[in-house]
């Protein structure tokens, strides 16, 4: 069984501006790049040969999975992308300040979004200009299956969804993954990995530019688990 | 069915040294960094939408395509990566000087490796540093059918090879592929889609950095081709 290891961005250009990102196509800041050159130098140092790569269809994980593969000198690693890596979808709140968003819906709904699992902020119009089916990003795609807002669940969901679709196949044939993404999907996929209950899930915070290496046995059981160091 | 784009890889931090590059691994100089934006500006502005991206185990090659999928605003196009689409080997002239080799060898044989079709270059000694096996590139791989020096023919099958294998399938399902590589594997691909002799094939002189478009009939004939502008 292959090995799969686990690497959340790090910092983008909006996490200084306190404002929900989401979907929105936000790039690394700079700081966000020296975390990726440190990932990449660890997956390096730890001689983690890396088969197959993932990452979502935002370009502040795809830019932290080329600037890792190019640092650990594996520039010829296949590379696929898929929506369903994408950070969750934080609808109508995209783009807009938290505590903006904290005054006017008020601290339960709020926390209750941000913290809760069933919970999805309010969705995006449909002829709002930052839904999916506006973003070059999406268009070979069918706007109907894109979320408009998403809680952790429906995150949850599509992620793990994916995991069994395309990642599980190439462990199962011995190779090592490696994903870049984001925070959010990153967490569905160890709470799915880890057996972490939906009361814990939101508490687990996954530390950004750190790469997480995870072991399995054959039927997929995580059998070890440990940030590289 | 599908479109396909050519793309040759721009200047390379050797092509000023004047020497034989081949299968070694040298990065893009800034003029060839500036030659592949304007590549990938061609296809946004003529509206192409990539479906998947091919290039080779070499790093020149691979920027090429992360650089014209970053300007397209495409960064999120599929990448798989082959050494069949690798440039020529050059086997025991790679990292020579053109010159000395000229001297060393005389004009006959060094035109006919350069410009023959059956003439191979002296191969690399098994346990010279520069063989396949000693590169972490290849480290994945058999190393015994990885080449230690090839004629354009056997460039030429290795790249025929690879599209029947990976690429026409794409094209089949009506995907716009993108292949950006080197000089001697585009020529191979050139000579094989449009009919050129073996004679001619030599002479064909692949433009660097800029999209090459192919049209095809359901039967893979190409139809219409033509430069990006």
């Amino acid at each position: 069984m292959g090995k799969l290891v686990l690497v959340r961005h790090g910092k983008s250009l909006w996490n200084v501006k306190n404002v929900f990102t989401g979907w929105t196509d936000i790039d690394l800041a700079p700081e966000g790049i020296e975390e990726a050159k440190i990932a990449g130098e660890l997956i390096k140092s730890n001689l983690i040969d890396i088969d197959i790569c993932f990452s979502s269809y935002l370009k502040r994980a795809i830019r932290t999975a080329w600037i890792i593969l190019e640092t650990a000198e594996m520039m010829h690693v296949d590379c696929k992308y898929s929506w369903k890596l994408n950070e969750r979808h934080y609808g109508d709140w995209q783009g807009k300040n938290k505590d903006e968003v904290l005054n006017e819906y008020g601290e339960e709904f709020f926390l209750n979004v941000r913290r809760g699992y069933d919970t999805p902020p309010p969705s995006l119009p449909t002829f709002d200009k930052r839904c999916p089916e506006y973003d070059s990003n999406y268009k070979a795609l069918d706007s109907s299956i894109l979320p408009l807002a998403e809680s952790l669940k429906d995150t949850s969901k599509r992620v793990i969804n994916y995991f069994f679709e395309a990642i599980a196949p190439e462990l199962a044939q011995g190779k090592t993954v490696l994903i870049a993404a984001h925070g959010n999907s990153l967490r569905a996929l160890i709470e799915f990995l880890e057996h972490i209950s939906t009361e814990d899930i939101a508490k687990l915070e996954v530390a950004t530019g750190i790469p997480h290496l995870y072991e399995f046995d054959a039927k997929l059981n995580v059998i070890d688990h440990h940030q590289l160091k």
